[in-house]
């Protein structure tokens, strides 16, 4: 199950970068044409890091675990279709960005889809705990971290797909925010026996 | 084998989205745009959940498999083939669903390659057994479960190609509750060693 | 190594697809279009059949391997290149069959591509011998017998190439056959002890 | 963390053969206008050698590493996101090369990517060596082998961004030239320990 889902991470995380399309028409301004689709590169970023974010709860997650049941092996599935999802709300957003209705539409579209990996990533998470899945070494203490960090990030998201039905481009940024807050402190989180 | 595998399935399974577009020209009404595509999701949800089936028993056929053959390892690039090349039939479908005589091309070739995909998995099963590639100590009841699980989807498949002559839009439908029988209950099947 | 290459290998072939268009505005007669791009499914179906060769060869040359060079690494490195750069001419040959003279370049360059990987893994495998880094227990009859199957199939690329100036499709048949030579028989090139 | 990582080096390598365009209503001299889009294949050699380098550096880091710091797998994840940007940078190349003042922008933001790429993975590794990660059997003289190769591609790049505001396609092979002296004399990095 681990290589089939990193696998799948790597290849959404990398095909974002087809979202960016080359300006067409634009060697007598390249450079302002490139600023132009700044909404592209913002889109790349936030997906970018929120997938990144997902892949290290992820491997958290899979790094506690014993044993799987089918119950998980699909919640999984469903996970990785989520997250397999997201290139096209992201081209969405990086296209209709800064296009007056259309913008609130594009980042909501984008915010859901961010909630529900999210939410589901804290399902798959609740269940393996309940159903004792995870490593007996693994302490009340470890768990509760990972649980603990989850839960802002999707009271977050709905916020910002609330604030984004107002501004738009600022609801974008707080997704960003709301990736960098999930990665940066993990060190904590993470099982000590595994080097890697 | 398995690593290779496993890529291309979740290679496939990751390149389905690259065939959802997104809307252009559409910044006056971007909700309704957005809801008159449900072809490409509906394609997108099928599709996933085949290759995620398929993925699925394909790693329970590896788990029983105590060695492999060269004619295994040349079926098994025949499936690998049939399954890379279904995000074609996937566009297809998304393209031309409710468009009249179309439709019924666009359902039949892809639910084509459904039942192509179906049979050489069964058959890859079948020659596993008839070969004894499968570890000794799995016993005879593991392995009928799974040639019972297999073999209702064939003939399901049969009978939504010739449904979708009629009603393409309920085939569809079908192959979806094809892939969802076949990945709902598959906890019986998985060997109990095999923690993930 | 072996796994970066094993991902190149497993992402080119499910990137082939790719190349395959969906038939635009042809609702009136879609099974009549898609039948009109033969040239697309075939090309597909050698460049699949190519790389999984290329794949297979790949395999049984580093389950040989004892250890590898810096030099090997980066023969490794322009063969992986060139496999990759392999959908490319996949896409050109798809384009131009059955187009005049366009069709004679397409051939010979999707040829001359095949043939350079061909002779890349013979080279491969000819260093990896000359240099000692195969295995001391694979038997001197293990290793003469891929290097003689590796060699009909540089030259058989050659004729091919020289036969596509004058029928084109009859030599992408011909690069479909060597593809199936190499796979076809592999049972006895494998190392006996490696059951997968 | 290195089967993700490798996996993104694996697709974004594979992913440079998308930008290169097949040339369209070019059936009456397809030869030519193969030829006339050698700025695609060039930016093809240039990223894949690039990438590849890369890749080789990072396998050559992680092949040191004992153990990695959450910080570690922040910054290797935002070397993945630059290597996994660089696609654009390099359709953009292929795209505006020999356009005027175009392909003065097109060379200095593919020239940036790739000084922040290397930049990045010199960063990774002096941390690496400063938080002690690195194996305690690794000699300082394997350490100070890798920095010293690190360096000077780094002022390389800046040199070549500065000569591609006045001979751009001469800064390309420039950018050639500095993946190729990285990866070329690589032996001397290996751990003499690890075969692969």
């Amino acid at each position: 199950m681990e290589a089939f889902s990193d696998g799948v991470f790597a290849i959404a995380i990398t095909l974002l970068v087809l979202e960016i399309g080359v300006p067409a028409d634009a060697a007598d301004d390249l450079l302002g044409a490139l600023i132009d689709q700044w909404p592209s590169y913002l889109s790349y970023l936030v997906s970018f890091s929120t997938i990144g974010a997902v892949w290290f709860v992820h491997t958290v997650i899979t790094g506690h675990l014993d044993r799987a049941t089918s119950i998980f092996l699909r919640l999984n599935l469903l996970l990785l279709m989520l997250v397999s999802f997201l290139p096209f709300p992201t081209r969405l957003l990086a296209e209709y960005v800064q296009e007056a209705d259309a913008e609130r539409v594009a980042t909501t579209v984008y915010g859901f889809n961010l909630f529900l990996i999210s939410g589901l990533l804290s399902v798959l998470w609740r269940y393996a705990i309940r159903e004792h899945l995870v490593r007996p070494d693994s302490t009340d203490a470890d768990l509760a971290t990972l649980t603990k960090r989850l839960t802002p990030g999707l009271a977050g998201y709905l916020v910002m797909i609330a604030l984004g039905l107002f501004l738009p481009v600022l609801a974008v940024l707080g997704y960003l925010l709301i990736a960098v807050y999930i990665i940066v402190p993990f060190a904590a989180l993470r099982r000590p026996t595994s080097s890697t």
